[in-house]
């Protein structure tokens, strides 16, 4: 049976479940950073997935792109470069990385991973982050 | 016409093509660390692929995933975890990092990207990690 490592819950929000994954936005207002977590029992690398999820997960890491692109958008900050990351050194179930860079972001050209604290997020901007995400992955999850 | 961006070859050797990517070994010997570059002029995201290169993509990521391991067995170093990225911060031309990492490894559990110096290989280590490498990537091409 798939559970959630509880890690997730103390770094990010759930935003939806998509057909394979979990998509949660991570609670840092440096970036518009999502995390997709398949929902497959004990997988740990992209080998652990079947094809057909392999293929479900690229699907969703464009889907989340897009999402990432709207948050940012919506702060008026577009995204020059998304950046995908799949590492798991520190929480090893199988998870996505997806977040908006920008050259005058806090760690650019650095990674995110790793660097300094995350900034917690005013509750207004949150909200609004989380609405324009949610729309962009339900309105393609629907179509 | 697709050019390879000169930052590759400054920073790592060419192993051999694959259906879609260069396949090339990044020259660090913290890490077993292979980089892939789709042969798709101007891609700079993975929404810039086509849908048959996406699959081609993912499939060459588990490929050199499987490298990585084979480099990690020749230097009796095992691969704890794989991390992959897609940033292309600093380099935009679109690529994939393929790393093994191990607990005992330079910058775990952080990222490998922006952690320090490249350290370089003795001639005899790299011939050795290129063998492997190569011998995993082509025998699967083939297949």
């Amino acid at each position: 049976m798939f559970e959630l490592d509880p890690a997730f819950d103390a770094g990010s929000r759930r935003l939806v479940s998509l057909p394979l994954c979990e998509a949660r936005l991570q609670l840092d207002a440096r970036y518009p950073w999502l995390i997709l977590i398949p929902r497959v029992e004990a997988a740990r690398e992209l080998e652990d997935l079947s094809a057909q999820d392999r293929s479900r997960l690229f699907d969703e890491l464009l889907l989340a792109g897009a999402a990432v692109r709207a948050m940012g958008e919506a702060l008026d900050r577009p995204v020059a470069k998304l950046n995908i990351g799949l590492l798991g050194n520190v929480t090893p179930q199988l998870h996505a990385h997806v977040v908006g860079r920008r050259p005058d972001d806090a760690a650019w050209p650095g990674p995110v991973w790793g660097n300094g604290e995350a900034v917690a997020y005013a509750p207004r901007t949150l909200d609004l982050l989380t609405d324009a995400a949610r729309s962009t992955l339900v309105s393609a999850a629907r179509a």
